[in-house]
């Protein structure tokens, strides 16, 4: 099999040129660009991620940062980050954060150090965000706010709490809960605006509406068990319910074995479109995120950030789509 | 911070006497580890995983190939092997293989490339498992056969098809079906185990028994929902099922749709033990894998291959539980 060394023998270039051409990045005349090319495909050379990365200096992994990967949105969103990365020849590196600052702290040392080539960020920092734009090296971010220079992949969650609200408005709701991931002004991530956006519009029709802060990464069954027990025990009026797809599950499970008839006495708007959740009694009603989307998008931009591409766009927003089940009321 | 060779200065030895008093391994006078072990503790030294590394030439890296991450079970064995391997001061690489051939051969290479100290496999293997074998570096099998060479870490499936058939025969069952991971002799892994005893008890006692194979590695939700569909609807005398996690849920959604009462003419038995799968209504009755423990087994075996220290134990059996819910009689 062909080798870097033997392109360039064959063109009567250094090696360098090759790479420079295989990059396309610094400048290479168009002739010996043309001649380069010409033994590229008289050798039938294929570059070789190994050789590659070792002829950049680099060690062919990205980093993918979660606060945990059991939780279902987050694995299906790094079984896809592996898929694309893999299609690029990239290893995939997994961190859980857990909320844990020292974590965090250890993939940055990694990035410093060339250990890893880029970093995709899907945890709620619990650093300075200023730590990441300062480090100038890779860094793209799926739903996390990590400052102005860090790109950002996320859908569009104000249509997406717009979506969930009117959907418990249409339902007929008149007292509601929703659940926050994390309290307000605790970390920032654009997924807040979709219960703002809700709670807004809730406000607007005359609609009452309690938010309450889940431990969402949780996999404590009986975490979330407990947990919608108390508040349907506590708030036995609430005939709405806005939840990422485990509280959703676990509320609508409480609310079953309560005998609540559904959709009739409590309407439920879940939100991720997990594949589990997809698979309760009686359906869901369910805001879809794009998952592959959005881990697509992400690899996309970290690929450009480490090949030494401009970024056309540093804020990436994809859409939401509703999956209509039997826990809101049919149009 | 003091390094390894502030160590051997103050100890007044050699780095590579400091090494093997640290890994515990090679020959070290009494006298003189006595002596390392006073300088460690007078300078306050922590070996650092990456100084470690580097001197024994290691990545510090482990790789965990699972046939798709985004699924439930392997979601959270993965999630727990992270957690342990930090612990180790290891990074965790993942792969899914989606029973791809070439996948997996490109993580052997990098194992004999040393690109990655150890492979934890939990994927059905699609090669000839005397590749494995005969690599000679640390492989760590979960609930896979690969050759008597490797080890495995497994749950005692035997008991499980066990508990799973008591709970089908106590709550009456006259025709059941159980959903195989994979055909018979495709693959070989201890759950296969499960299903042969469910099998053998069925017919012992006169339970009419159908096998299904499902595709369980599927995140697609219609596939489950179709598939449940149709099977209850062309079997409509069944009164048991017995399915991991997500088919389960598939056909108890299917179920409650088709108003079956439940547990009076369909009784349900599942398999894993993951956080969605605990989130339905009516709870199932679910035999439990511990998932924790299978992924501390796997990292303790893995570490002590790649630190060559010697196995005690070459298979690794662990209990399941059984966590009774409402889709079968209680007694």
């Amino acid at each position: 099999m062909a080798t870097i060394q033997d392109v360039a023998k064959h063109a009567q270039v250094g090696v360098g040129t090759v790479s420079r051409v295989l990059s396309g990045k610094g400048y290479v005349k168009e002739e010996t660009r043309q001649k380069v090319q010409a033994s590229i495909e008289a050798l039938d050379y294929t570059p070789n991620a190994m050789a590659r990365n070792l002829f950049f200096h680099r060690s062919g992994i990205v980093a993918v940062i979660v606060p945990e990967v059991g939780h279902p949105f987050f694995s299906e969103l790094v079984s896809e980050v592996e898929k694309a990365l893999c299609e690029q020849g990239c290893q995939t590196m997994i961190c859980n954060t857990f909320y844990k600052k020292n974590y965090e702290q250890r993939y940055l040392d990694m990035l410093k150090q060339q250990r890893v080539d880029g970093i995709i960020f899907g945890a709620h920092t619990a650093l300075d965000v200023s730590q990441y734009e300062n480090i100038g090296r890779p860094i793209v971010a799926i739903d996390r706010t990590l400052g102005e220079r860090i790109p950002c992949v996320s859908v569009d969650h104000a249509i997406g709490g717009q979506m969930a609200a009117e959907e418990i408005i249409y339902s007929g709701c008149k007292s509601v809960m929703q659940f926050r991931g994390a309290k307000k002004g605790e970390v920032t991530t654009p997924s807040d605006v979709r219960h703002d956006v809700f709670e807004e519009l809730m406000e607007e029709h005359g609609i009452a509406c309690r938010s309450f802060y889940s431990n969402w990464h949780s996999l404590d069954i009986n975490y979330y068990q407990n947990y919608a027990d108390e508040l349907l025990e506590k708030y036995p009026d609430v005939d709405g319910v806005f939840a990422t797809d485990l509280m959703a599950m676990a509320v609508l499970q409480s609310a079953m074995a309560h005998k609540k008839r559904i959709p009739e006495e409590l309407k439920m708007v879940a939100y991720d479109g997990t594949v589990g959740a997809g698979l309760v009694f009686p359906k869901i009603t369910t805001i879809v995120q794009p998952i592959e989307q959005l881990a697509r998008e992400a690899v996309r931009l970290i690929t450009d950030l480490i090949d030494e591409k401009p970024l056309v766009n540093h804020k990436v927003t994809l859409q939401v789509t509703l999956r209509r089940g039997d826990t809101t009321v049919r149009r």
